[in-house]
């Protein structure tokens, strides 16, 4: 049933999913609602009606309602591409944003740009986002907002700008190795041994090149010696947390850094860190998201009116 | 047709693949063989159903003939375990095999045992064939066998023995990253740039640290400078190489290295090895593995009469 109250929708959308937030004046949530139906699976004429799935049920007729979007859904193989900026930037604006024509007459959609570094060559989308929403409420941050994830990003922060980043395969290697790698017949439960983590963590971090080699050694661990999954587990995500960790020391050694993540792998990097005597603030994505998506709503409504 | 003159067979079983060979008296090739059903598809009373669609019509009737078997055919979960032998040993020979029970009254088949390390823990099963097969023709041989694959082996070896070994998973992650990452998106030819691989091999050795980070610059690389894809291949093996030899170092400092290999991968390690201004030995792997069947079927046939 449409909502007559419906302002506007926020809309994070990634490889893997979709999920939409249904806001009344003042940023009032009304609702939300998710699918699979992610960038990876949808051809550019599919994204419309995916996105109809979930909110054309809501929308008012005879007005337009401004939708907001960031993630893979402006990449190439997206929707529609909505150019990188290019760092030194600020996350971009709604300005910047691109629109993709739209059959339904309800519907403005904006999609924000991702952020590029040339050199050394690296790329995020959705990050900046919430990157921007770190920033609305923290505008004169000076310092390093680390982001784990498949591709865990650490972006160095200056005077409301993303002044560069790195962006590590951390997480992805973790789990293509579980899924599909012969580890997978030696890591078989969801165990955790904090110990066997944090030492992983210092072996990778003094002798890194070490890395396939011990990742062997954790099959072979668990063949001759029995040793229990929930162990191996943690010594593979010390492993991999413990490489990045030694590469990404100039943007942790700084005097400022704080986490953006949810859950056990955010609580890893801070554990981590903290074993480098290292304290890291930490704070969820959702929020963040939420509030990069609405700075951009907010700043198009001002340019509009 | 049932081959009167069928003296033994020969039988490398691995994970993913069956082969066998057919030998006549003083060890001459009557016929070679091949199927997918390899270790990894089977459970145990599968084995003699898949070995006799190769090998059942060449059995002559009233007698008994060898089968001498290397591979992953002898794990716990293979046909039947043929326990580690225990380095420092030589390789395992026929009166070390586990002969599994079969229903064919034409079958004597023996399974030779794997290796492993206790500390640090390792294990082979099939590679200590390739081994033997090497010191049957250079029994003398003091030096390190580089073993390049899925899970490459470099093993020091003294005196006939093995004394020691490593395993690096720099095949397996070459290949779990470009069918399953996001890379496979940037490497989508089989194309070459050997300058980028020798370049890559050099960044990994001198930085194993950045490994995570360089993974995803191949992506970032491919999409904003249009990096082509044979380039990034090349880079991608090179950083996996290279974070290897800086691990093995040990093992390819001595003054002896023979590489046991085939094709394009063995090539690599042996340009890598030469930018470290090393030259080693190549060896095909095929002649040696029937080498070290055939020292095994020759000893177990001695043991006999």
């Amino acid at each position: 049933m449409a909502h007559n109250q419906l302002d506007w929708i926020a809309v994070d959308w990634g490889t893997s999913n979709l999920r939409v937030w249904l806001f009344a004046a003042e940023n009032r949530l009304i609702a939300h609602a998710g699918s699979d139906r992610g960038m990876g699976q949808l051809v550019p004429d599919q994204f419309e009606p995916a996105l109809l799935d979930l909110i054309g049920g809501y929308l008012p007729a005879g007005r337009v309602t401004p939708v907001i979007c960031c993630g893979m859904v402006g990449a190439r193989q997206g929707w529609v591409e909505a150019p990188y900026a290019s760092t030194p930037c600020a996350p971009p604006t709604a300005l910047e944003a691109i629109a993709p024509a739209v059959a339904d007459p309800r519907l403005d959609v904006r999609i924000l740009p991702g952020v590029k570094q040339d050199h050394p060559a690296d790329v995020m989308r959705g990050e900046e986002t919430q990157i921007a929403g770190y920033l609305s409420a923290n505008p004169g941050y000076d310092g390093v907002l680390c982001l784990p994830g498949t591709h865990t990003k650490w972006a160095q922060i200056s005077a409301g700008q993303i002044t560069g980043f790195q962006t590590f395969m951390t997480g992805e290697l973790f789990s293509l190795l579980l899924k599909h790698s012969v580890l997978r017949h030696s890591l078989t439960d969801k165990g955790w041994e904090d110990a066997a983590f944090g030492n992983a963590v210092g072996d990778a971090m003094s002798a890194p090149e070490k890395l396939s080699a011990r990742l062997f050694s954790i099959r072979a661990e668990g063949l001759l010696h029995g040793v229990p999954s929930a162990t191996l587990r943690a010594r593979l995500s010390g492993c991999l947390i413990g490489l990045e960790l030694a590469a990404a020391r100039r943007f942790w050694q700084g005097p400022k850094i704080m986490i953006i993540g949810d859950g056990a792998l955010s609580a890893h990097y801070a554990r981590a860190l903290s074993l480098q005597g290292i304290t890291a603030g930490l704070t969820g994505v959702e929020k963040l998201t939420l509030a990069g998506l609405t700075a951009a709503y907010t700043n198009l409504k001002e340019t509009n009116t």
